[in-house]
């Protein structure tokens, strides 16, 4: 298929705002408005992000997903994004197609529509890359910030950690010990992750504070501490975990180390005085999403401590990657 | 150089603007405002759009030029971008620094700022891709659409049209007579394409629509033919050619098909109402380039005549895009 038959066929019917003019111009427009756009711009690369035997449709998704996560923890309300896609020689107008269709289905569920971008030919020998930048707005309030952390305050994640992590794991052929039912699920959260976009509006009324969990629940919020210059107690034994994760943990207690190091989680690290948790956390259960404190904001240096049972386990400095 | 190390130092400092957040943030962010906001994501491929060994700087000033000229053809002023840029593992740190410069460079040159985006690793056997996305404002001002162009405007092309993909067929060492001093400046079009930015304003003052030539001269009129549903009358002995063109089409006639169909020129096509003609090129001049009326926009078929001191020479359909 070529590149304008290609884009008329298969991704302007995705492009349904005005402003993407049915991705027949150079460029796209929207309206400026009162408050801030938010801008955030993720790729994935294949053999890298994402395996290339994936569905394409589970990649369109991630895609789409790690982009608007980010949004979500700005407390920004998402609207639309652009998609710049390097396809290898041989890659199928099928592939294309299955591709567009994981979008469609994401734009139906977030509510965001393509607006423009560029296809092209991958670097000869690599295989797709595929970089989306997502748009949202904050309507007149401020975008929250990382940095904005200050000590004292409670630090509260969003669903389940370590899942897509262990996921991964088992895609890799270095299974913990994992039933079939659970393979599955973990599976399902390494390809198909299901950020709590929605929480965008909570985000904006409880946080002070807020970041996206990409690259492992420890390793960000060491992110956080740098970027506030505070640092951080977690709770080990409260962090949320799943009933796969937690099974893999049963089985193999160094599955622990992975769930709350790894990446991919892609849910909402957040911090608020106390007396806002309650209020985030049921406004987060009312959009059909968990949400649990697992650590306090502390004045000093940007160091992670690591809690057991209210004793400390370890202390991690800001530079803190991985175990 | 590890990625924090990366962005940290190399790529932070291009980030002056305080939505940036110095890049330590998941998002960035700017304000709305009046009129239109403009965005435009055009990317490059090593081994497709750009030589690997081309130099970094050069690299980094075509990455973000191609965008800049987009904006431009909407009349847009442009103020900001993001950068995803996927780097082989064997990439060193001095090419990093080497095209951070570039951008810098640019940046002074063109009045923007480095927002945000994303580094990673290149997908394994391919190599850099770079996709810029950029920003621009209408302020007010509607945004210039290639759609726009009405039967009975002039078309008016500024700068020269074919250095580049004579330069081009130059690097792949298939080169028409070319003497060195032309050469040398073909190869610099390729490498450091010089879009004239700046006329973002005249194209919104005086333009009924606009795109910049990047697919080649003749290929791109015809796009803009089929987004107007307007045919067009191309002058071909009109078309503005640089001394090194003239050359190398002096030498070899078949230069010339390559000189009005080949890609990377950055050159803006507008069209006018004809009044208009002698105040858009005279506001082009005092900006530093030149401007040239090459045709007329004519209802019908959207089809391109070729003229050659008057008579039709060919038709080409909508569809054409090569000789």
């Amino acid at each position: 298929m070529d590149e304008d038959t290609l884009i008329a066929t298969v991704f302007a019917p995705l492009a349904t705002d005005a402003g993407a003019d049915g991705l027949g111009d150079d460029a796209a427009s929207f309206a400026g408005g009162a408050g801030d756009i938010v801008v955030t711009c993720d790729a994935l690369a294949a053999g890298v992000h994402f395996f290339p035997d994936d569905p394409p449709a589970a990649i369109a998704a991630k895609s789409l997903r790690v982009n608007l996560s980010d949004l979500a923890a700005k407390g920004a309300e998402p609207f639309a994004y652009l998609l710049a896609l390097a396809l290898p020689a041989d890659c199928r107008g099928d592939w294309a197609r299955e591709f567009a269709a994981g979008l469609a289905a994401d734009q139906a569920r977030y509510g965001v529509t393509l607006l423009g971008g560029d296809t092209l030919r991958a670097s000869p020998g690599g295989g797709a890359t595929i970089t989306v930048t997502a748009f949202g707005r904050t309507g007149g309030g401020a975008t929250v910030r990382r940095r904005a952390a200050r000590p004292g305050h409670r630090i509260v994640v969003t669903g389940t950690v370590g899942d897509a992590a262990l996921g991964l794991q088992a895609r890799l052929a270095a299974p913990y010990a994992i039933d079939a039912s659970h393979a599955e699920a973990l599976d399902r959260a390494y390809l198909w992750p299901d950020p709590p976009v929605a929480a965008w509006r909570v985000v904006r009324e409880f946080a002070s504070a807020a970041m996206d969990v990409s690259d492992g629940l420890i390793g960000d919020l060491a992110k956080m501490c740098r970027a506030a210059g505070a640092g951080a107690e977690l709770d080990l034994s409260a962090v949320p975990l799943s009933a796969a994760v937690r099974a893999a943990v049963a089985a193999d207690p160094s599955a622990f180390d992975r769930a709350v190091t790894g990446g991919d989680d892609y849910q909402i690290l957040a911090t608020m005085p106390d007396g806002q948790v309650a209020g985030y956390v049921a406004a987060i259960e009312a959009l059909g999403f968990t949400a649990t404190p697992v650590g306090t904001i502390r004045s000093g240096e940007p160091r992670v401590t690591l809690l057991r049972d209210g004793h400390a386990a370890e202390v991690l400095d800001g530079r803190f990657q991985h175990f």
